[in-house]
C-alpha cells in the first residue's frame, strides 16, 4: 500500500498518475489531502484540496484550471453576482453540488473523512484508490503579510497571492487530530510519496498535526518498519509550476530552488524526484543524504502523470 | 396603498398586474405571501411563494412554468443526482443563488422579511412595491392524507398532489406573530385584495396568523377605517386553473366552485370577483352579502395579470 501526501492541482496530477498503475503496479493507494485550506463562503463548506484530488482521481476535473470540473457553467455564480453578493471564488455549478451536500452532511453532524468517501465513490473513483482528509478537526492555514494575517483564500484566492508572505501557521494544528485512517496508513504504508504541492501550505498542514511528522520520520529507521519516502520537487528551475510556493520559500528564508524543498524534507525522505531542467542539483540532494532521481515532472496530460508514477516505482525497485 | 395576499403563480401574476399599475393607479402595493410552503431541502432555506411573487414582480420568472427563472439550467441538480442526492425538488442553478444567500442570511440571523426586501430591490422591483413574506416566525403547512400527515412540499411535489386531502394544518401559526408590517398594512390599506390563490394552503397560512383575519374582517366595520376587500377566485368552471384547490375543497367539505370559494372568504370580503365563465353564480355571490364582479380571470399574459388589476380599481371605484 502506497500513501501519497497531496494539496491541489500538482498533487492530485500525481495522484492521478499512481492511481493510473492500482492496482497493477500499486495494490493499493491512499492519498493524504490538506485541508488547511478549506473555508466557508456564502455558508457552504469548501474544501479546495480534496475537492481538486477527487475531481482529477474521478477523471472530471478542469484540464485548463486543474481545479473545478470540465464543461461546468456558472450560472449560480453570475446570479449570486447580480443579487449584490461578494463573489470573489469561482464556483461551477456542477461544483456546488459538492458543496450544499457537504455543507448538509456536515451540519447533520457527520464527517468530512465520511462524505469525502461517499463522493469518491460516486464519482467512480474505484475503491483501491481512497482519499483521506488529513484531519476531521478544523484546521486553518493563515498567511502573515505586511498587512496582517489573512485567512488563506484571502490571500490565494481573493488577493491573488499578491502579499508578500512573512509567516505562516496552521490554527488549530495543534490540537486537531490527524484521521486515524491517515495516521494508520502513514505507519503501515510500503511506500509515502510527497507530492508536488507547495512544501509550506499544502504538504506543510499534515505535516503540523499531531503525531505525522514523527511517524513518517521513524518510518525511515533501519528496523523492520522501514519504507521508502519519495518527494517530488513542486520547484522547477528556480519556480513553481503553479501557485506561490516560490515566494513562500523566499518569504519565509528557505532556498528558492528544488535544493531548497529538499531541505525542508530532510529527515523525512529517501529518495527526491528532481526535474530534468534541474539534473545538476542531484549532487547536492545526495550530499544531504537523500538519493536524487531525475524525471520529467512536468505533468500536462494523464500520460505524464503516469510516467512520473511509473518513474517512482521503478526508482523505488532500483 | 393597496395590500395583496398572495400564494404561488395565481397570486403572482395578479400582483404582477397590480404592480403594472402602480404608482399610475394605485400608490403603493404590498404584497402578503404566504410561507407555509417553506422547507429545508439539501440543508438550503426554500421559499416557494416568496420566490414565485418576487421573480415574478422582477419579470424574470419562467413564463412556461410560472416558477423559478426564465431560462435557467439546472447542472447544480443533476450533479447532485449524479452524486446520489435524492433532488426530487427542481432547482435551477440561478435560482439556487437565492437559495443560498437566504440560507446564509437566516444563519446569520438575518430575517426573512430583511433577505426578501434586499432580493426585491436587487433584481429591480421599484420601491413602490413591497414584498412582505406573512411572518419571520416557523409556520408549516401540512397535510392529512390517508397515509397520515405530510410536509406540504412532500404532499404538493414529490407526491405531486395525488393524495386525498383530509385536513390541513397550520403548524406554529398559533404562535407566529404575523410580521409587523404585514399587520400594519391590513390595518391602513385603502384596498385588500385576496389574489386568486389556493384559499385553503395559499391564503389559509396568512389567515391563520394571530390577529390576521380579526384586522382584516374590522376593515368591513362602519366606521372610518372602512377599506375595499376584493377576493379574485381561484376556481373558474368547478376547477382550479393550477394546483390542488379543488381537490383541497372537496376533501374539507367545502363546495367545489367560485361559490364556495366566495362562502369561505365570507365576511372577509366587499366584492367577489368571479371569471366569465362563471357568471352565472353573481346572484347566489351576491346572497352572501358580496358584491360579485364579472372579469376576464385567466391571466397568461402580464396584459391579462394589468387588465384584471384595472378591473378591480375599476369595481372598487363604482
Amino acid at each position: 500500500m502506497w500513501a501519497a501526501l497531496a494539496g491541489g492541482v500538482g498533487g492530485a496530477k500525481l495522484a492521478r498518475g499512481l492511481a493510473a498503475i492500482t492496482p497493477e503496479v500499486i495494490d493499493e493507494l491512499r492519498v493524504i489531502v490538506n485541508t488547511g485550506d478549506d473555508f466557508r463562503l456564502h455558508g457552504l463548506y469548501i474544501s479546495p484540496d480534496i475537492d481538486t484530488v477527487v475531481y482529477t482521481l474521478a477523471g472530471i476535473a478542469n484540464p485548463e484550471t486543474g481545479w473545478g470540473i470540465a464543461g461546468d457553467t456558472a450560472n449560480t455564480l453570475e446570479q449570486l453576482r447580480r443579487l449584490g453578493a461578494d463573489a470573489w471564488f469561482w464556483l461551477g455549478d456542477r461544483d456546488l453540488a459538492t458543496h450544499i451536500l457537504r455543507t448538509e452532511w456536515l451540519s447533520n453532524g457527520g464527517k468530512l473523512s465520511e462524505f469525502t468517501e461517499h463522493i469518491a465513490r460516486a464519482l467512480g473513483i474505484p475503491a483501491a484508490v481512497q482519499v483521506l482528509p488529513m484531519t476531521d478537526a478544523p484546521v486553518a492555514t493563515e498567511i502573515l503579510t505586511p498587512g496582517g494575517w489573512l485567512a488563506f483564500q484571502d490571500y490565494f484566492v481573493r488577493r491573488r497571492h499578491a502579499d508578500e508572505v512573512r509567516d505562516v501557521r496552521f490554527a488549530g494544528a495543534d490540537d486537531a487530530a490527524p484521521l486515524p485512517q491517515a495516521l494508520a496508513t502513514l505507519r503501515q504504508a510500503d511506500v509515502v510519496v510527497f507530492c508536488p504541492s507547495n512544501p509550506i501550505v499544502s504538504i506543510g498542514p499534515i505535516l503540523a498535526l499531531r503525531g505525522v511528522r514523527q511517524a513518517i520520520e521513524h518510518r525511515g529507521a533501519s528496523d523492520g518498519s522501514r519504507c521508502c519516502r519519495v518527494a517530488v520537487s513542486p520547484i522547477i528551475g528556480g519556480q513553481a509550476l503553479k501557485g506561490p510556493a516560490d515566494v513562500m520559500l523566499r518569504g519565509l528564508g528557505h532556498e528558492v530552488s528544488a535544493l531548497g524543498v529538499a531541505q525542508l524534507y530532510a529527515g523525512l525522505i529517501d529518495i527526491f524526484v528532481l526535474d530534468e531542467t534541474d539534473a545538476a542539483l542531484a549532487p547536492q540532494v545526495a550530499a544531504l543524504g537523500i538519493r536524487p532521481v531525475v524525471a520529467n515532472t512536468i505533468m500536462c496530460a494523464p500520460q505524464d502523470s503516469r510516467a512520473l508514477a511509473l518513474a517512482i516505482a521503478q526508482a523505488i525497485s532500483k
